[in-house]
Order: structure tokens, then sequence, then C-alpha cells
């Protein structure tokens, strides 16, 4: 039987950098999709409680049926888990994404709050983005090493409770120089929201801000991306800082 | 000068947990709230970028002025230091909400969002949440507690790129044993969407789904609450799995 694999997004099932990665697995296993009906941006690991969620289905441009759900991706991941998918799947994938979900960018990412939901689902998974929010991003460019790195996964199981952030430089074929596994840099986003008057004369703000990466290090994704090279990190939905348990201890009571 | 401490929550910024966070709060330092304007349980560390949110102001039942925003946790966390806090904070606090952000409650939890988002930021901060859902649980039974919490990081700053994720036991004050400092457990939400069908025949489906965690560990946050203590996990939004760097460098090439 032919790996079972279930992609989604965060860009929509519309969104060229899904059929782009429906492609490349439908060569490697039997795909189911389910993704987000709109543009899920910025929704992280957030889940829909507060409304019902519905599915629909059509034909996706490779004729692969795309099932659509008006939840979150992360939602997307838990329906196509427990009620699309005919056995439990093998990988989950997400993409490929319009713009870097590097380094802390996965902290927003609903692209990753994909992968991260099937990793706690007990799924092996990967996200894979594209450093270009052009409308003419060429998604194209680099699938020979995305198949690579599905390809390996499929046959290499990832470590326990770990997923894969794959990102990928906005450069043509022959210009990508390989793979690097990395940690994420640490950045931060400055000056965030642009505050304006509304023709009324009261405020209003805008989601904006500056990405500042001064020094990413070489052993990080953006140091990585910088430098030609598809990076790869290893990431987990355990959030403790284990190292710090031991030092916080006179907080005990 | 006195401390300046930030607070958010994901419950709204007419919530009770959010008021009993301020009164103890107001007692250790000066106190900026800006809080979101509805219930956002489930949001993570979503961010708002396909429109523009407006922010109103309040007084709270302490007579503390309450900023409250139609954004997310994380988007009040950037709104409150960037254009509301008169200097940067020393203390970001987020809660006390009305159930458990343990375990990993932590990837979907609103509240926790804010406080992730807080440590982008650079900021000290710590998230609250109480295992009681009911409209009259007790957010005074842990109060020492709290105040012994946020006094002890205002002192003692936290490690690095490390915030804190505490959880309080629904128990009679002289009942809480005390607190411990923890690893996040490992859990699963099984069977997470329920499947209804509408009086005209079209599905819909409901999250819902049942928390599983058989075996804890003694170590983690699961196991302290349900022996009566107090749960503190640091935490970090680093999500890298530096572990398995090395054990995936075969993906390079």
């Amino acid at each position: 039987m032919p790996p079972l694999i279930l992609i989604t997004n965060d860009d929509g099932y519309q969104s060229r950098g899904l059929h782009q990665l429906v492609a490349i697995a439908s060569e490697l296993g039997e795909v189911v999709v389910m993704a987000p009906e709109h543009n899920s941006s910025g929704l992280s690991t957030s889940i829909t409680c507060t409304r019902p969620m519905r599915v629909h289905s059509t034909k996706g441009p490779s004729g692969i049926e795309y099932h659509y759900c008006d939840g979150t991706p992360a939602d997307c991941v838990k329906m196509g888990i427990e009620y699309f998918c005919p056995r439990p799947p093998d990988l989950v994938l997400s993409g490929i994404n319009y713009g870097s979900n590097a380094s802390i960018n996965i902290a927003y990412s609903g692209t990753m709050g994909a992968v991260l939901e099937a990793c706690l689902d007990g799924c092996q998974s990967i996200g894979f983005s594209l450093l270009n929010h052009s409308p003419e991003a060429d998604f194209e460019a680099a699938s020979s090493f995305i198949r690579h790195i599905i390809d390996s996964v499929l046959h290499h199981p990832l470590p326990d409770y770990t997923a894969l952030n794959v990102n990928i430089p906005r450069l043509d074929a022959s210009q990508i120089k390989g793979i690097r596994v990395c940690r994420q840099a640490r950045a931060s986003w400055v000056d965030s929201l642009e505050k304006r008057i509304d023709p009324i004369g009261r405020p209003y703000w805008w989601m904006t801000g500056k990405f500042v990466c001064d020094n990413p290090g070489e052993d990080s994704d953006e140091y990585a991306l910088a430098n030609g090279y598809i990076s790869v990190v290893p990431v987990s939905p355990d959030f403790t800082n284990h190292s710090a348990i031991n030092i916080l201890k006179h907080l005990e009571s």
C-alpha cells in the first residue's frame, strides 16, 4: 500500500503553493487534501472553539479531490486525520507557503501550526515555505529538494516528537546550493503596529513591522537562507526550557 | 519607580480572572491593562494581519483603566508595549485563565500565546491558569502563591528567552500543597471533532475532544497538579529540538 500523505496549508485551498506540493507528493504516495477555505496567515496553532465548522470539496488542478474547511490550519489537520483520511496518515505536509516561516516566524505561522498539530497528533510532519510573497512566486525551483526531503522522511522516520520546518530561499533552481539542518535563529519584529487615523478622526492600527536578525549565527536557519541554502529546522511542540527547571527551583514552596 | 506590569488575558477584559490578577499585581507595581475585547480562547500566538484593529478604554472594578482591543492576546501584548505602556514593561502577565493550560494545551492557549509573544519581545512574562471552567471559579484561593511567583520574578529575572506557564489546581487555599517547577507533560486530545447533521441534512463539526495523559511522569505539570501542587513550567519560544540536529544531518545535500 502506498504511504498516505495528508496535505494542508495556510494560504487556502486555491494557493499555487498547495498545488505544487500536491503534485510532488502525488509521485510519492496517496494524497488527501484538507486545506483552509480562506487565507489563514498568522493563525499559529489556533483552533476554532466558538462556532461549528463546515467542509466542502472540489477538484484541484491535478484532478485530485480537495477538501476545504472554514477552520484554521490546525483544525484542518484534526479534521483530515479524524474524518477524511481512510487510515492514519504516514506523513502530514503543509505549504508551500508564500513567505518565510524561518526564525521566530514559526510562532505565528499557520503553515507551521498545522505541522505542530500533526506532531501533537502523533504524525510525522513537514512544513515548506518559500521566501517569496509575490503572486508569481516560482514554487517549482526547489521541487527536487522538496521531493528529496519528503522521500527521506518516508524512509527514515523523524526523531520522537519532532517535525521539520523547511524554508526555501528565493533563488533559481541552479542557484540553490543545497540543504542545511539548523536551529531556529533568534530575531525580533520591531514597530509591529502602525497607527493611522480614519476619516472621522478615530485611531486604528495595522499589523506591520520590521524583521530584525542582526547576528543569526552560522548554525541558524537565517544564516543558511542568506547563503543560498534550504534550511531544515527540527522542531517540537514541547515548549519546556528543560535547562531552566533546576535554575528555578527557588520558586518552589 | 515601581515596576511596570502589563496585564492581558484571553478570556476578555470583563473576565473575573483578569480582575483578580490586576488586584494582585497592583500591590506589586504600576499596572497597564490591554486585554482582548472578546473571548479569545484557542487563539494560540496568532496575530491579526488581515484587518485593522481598534482600541477602547473603560474603568475596571478596581478603578484602574482597562484598555481593550479587538485583536488576539498576542496583538494585545504588541499593542500594549508599543502604544500604551509609558516605558518598557518590567513584566507581562496573562490570565488568570478559566481552565488548564498545562501540558500540550499551551500550544492552543491564547493566555500562553500572549506570554510567548512577550518573551519574543524581550519581556519577562508569566501566564496563570486555574483548572476551573465554572463561572463561579474561585480565583482568590491561590492569590498568595501568585503574589509569591510574581514577586520572585520581579526580584530574580528569569533565565534568558524563558517565560513561565503557571497552572493552579482546583482546590481551596488550605488544600494547595505548594509550588512545583516541572516540565510540560506529553498528552493528546482524541476525538477532537464531533460531527453533527443540521436540520436540512448537511454535516457540521464542533471542536470537542478528550484529554488523554496516561503516564504524565513525576517531573511533569500534570503530575504536580493531580497531586495538589501549583505547576510552574519554564517555557521558551525556541521551537528547535536541538538534540535532533545532528541526527538529521543525513538530510543535507
